[in-house]
């Protein structure tokens, strides 16, 4: 796609054309060559949307929960979108089933944007594309933009850190609440909701959860995590839920973290737009007769990986 | 750790030194600052060894047919080393436990190292990690080295691609066989091997794994994957597994893929390392003057990410 067209393209779709944002979405996805262009002209609309990740495991019932969020999300006037993410392995159980289900609820509403991303790539893609796709809902006007993860392996954890907010659902045989330490979910949950909540032990779980986090180092004035319970496929406790999750906005604004959040966001956001260039160059480095040569020597053992590393930087400069 | 240390470590470790192996080992997990001063010296002295990739869901006995697998390799008289790497999420359900119940069997012989890997940093950080561990295990002379990971996020795939071999572990309790086609585990696998073989249902799986394998394109003289009943935990089946591993290690020499994979390996691995690299500098430019400028500008949305970057890749040169 040329300059006019991805011009025309973001034109479209900042004022409003639901076919452009799709288009868009997709040439961001595909890693278009008009991927900077775009992002270019996108970016000075960006930053009005409140970002929300959720992550839980599968059969937590964290697709209803969303769905359930998002619903109560239009009743108070907003623009939602929800961005599924899946990088997670067949073994997962639970496949994010996207738009399939969802479309029951909201596929009439132009308020309601739903795309489901999957594995692409490697070196940080699928997190890199996935930031990109928010950065376009977000100039597209979506008030709230729900990123859901299954899991919470690297790439989902790089995933959440462009959220502002992150929530983590939990289920009563989601097992263990040491393992929800082990995985540095502590570190990363904003608000936590137990949900099924009708199901016998989600008592314990929530009790547990409370004394783990009133465990945390928290400086002073820091923000204290919340414990829900909901039965987000009755719609109970989703409403409180949301009020924890609205009060957690306005901290970060007060408190000055949504800079420093925002700031970590940014920061690797230009590291993985310098990643994928650097990742086509070599690619191509590597073609040459010169990269052809250096490969051979490698597969000899006449030259370490970290020398071959050496001299591409020299060819680059 | 200065040049001098760092030369005497992996002479002593390439002696033969146990407690020189594990310590550089530890180097290299913690991105230690004479990384390249090790993996440089230790280069020459790798390419020996059978690394052989195994993944499969939790509860698939994947560890258990690992340590038999292994205890074969001994019989043989070959020298083992088992990396198990869980990037995975606390909902997995199935963390590898790793060194501990596998000392039982093997923790009084020399001729077996075992090593757990744990998620660490962004960016491809554990699988980087991982890749350069293989290394060191190689150049200490193992003649077989098992890379175990559990799930195929990212991340796992990524650490799959440095194994010669890759051994994919199925029960079919682990569901439906189109997840598997659906994750890219038909490209991935070697060999497939479904364990637990004495319950109900395993033949089932056994057939339709038979009959995906059938259905995949395969250039003449490719390698057909062989699926294999085990069941591990009473050593049924693994002897007739490991001849069709071998029998893939010899393919693998004979038809001039394990050239090809080995290219793919180094190519990576040098991405890595220049990967690496650009995150120091890129962390240490945005605490200058002018990164911190550019970092306000982002924030106020009067610069863009691609222009930053941009501008980033100028100051490098």
């Amino acid at each position: 796609m040329d300059r006019k067209a991805a011009q025309t393209l973001v034109e479209n779709m900042l004022a409003g054309h639901r076919l452009s944002l799709a288009r868009l979405i997709s040439k961001v996805e595909n890693r278009d060559s008009s991927l900077n262009l775009i992002m270019e002209q996108l970016y000075p609309h960006t930053g009005g949307a409140w970002i929300l990740g959720i992550t839980g495991p599968p059969g937590s019932g964290k697709s209803t929960l969303v769905d359930q969020m998002a619903a109560h999300f239009r009743k108070a006037g907003k623009k939602v979108a929800i961005v599924a993410v899946d990088p997670s392995s067949p073994f997962s159980g639970g496949a994010i089933l996207g738009d399939r289900i969802r479309m029951q609820q909201h596929w009439n509403d132009p308020g309601v944007f739903i795309r489901s991303l999957g594995t692409r790539g490697k070196h940080g893609g699928l997190s890199h594309a996935t930031k990109e796709v928010v950065l376009v809902l977000d100039s597209a006007r979506f008030d709230v933009i729900l990123v859901e993860t299954a899991g919470v392996g690297q790439t989902e954890l790089d995933i959440l850190r462009l959220a502002q907010t992150v929530l983590v659902v939990l289920v009563p045989e989601s097992g263990d609440s040491i393992q929800v330490m082990k995985a540095g979910l502590m570190e990363i949950a904003d608000v936590f909701a137990v949900n099924k909540s009708d199901r016998p032990e989600s008592d314990k779980l929530v009790r547990e959860l409370i004394s783990m986090v009133g465990l945390m180092d928290r400086p002073a004035g820091g923000w204290a995590v919340p414990v829900h319970k909901t039965e987000a496929i009755r719609d109970i406790g989703v409403s409180e839920l949301l009020k924890a999750l609205e009060s957690h906005h306005h901290f970060l604004a007060e408190s000055g973290a949504r800079e420093w959040k925002a700031s970590e966001f940014l920061k690797n956001e230009v590291m993985d737009i310098l990643s994928e260039r650097l990742g086509l160059r070599l690619q191509e480095a590597f073609e040459t007769k010169a990269g052809q040569k250096l490969l051979k020597q490698l597969l000899g053992r006449r030259m370490d990986p970290y020398k071959a590393a050496a001299v591409f930087e020299k060819i680059k400069k």
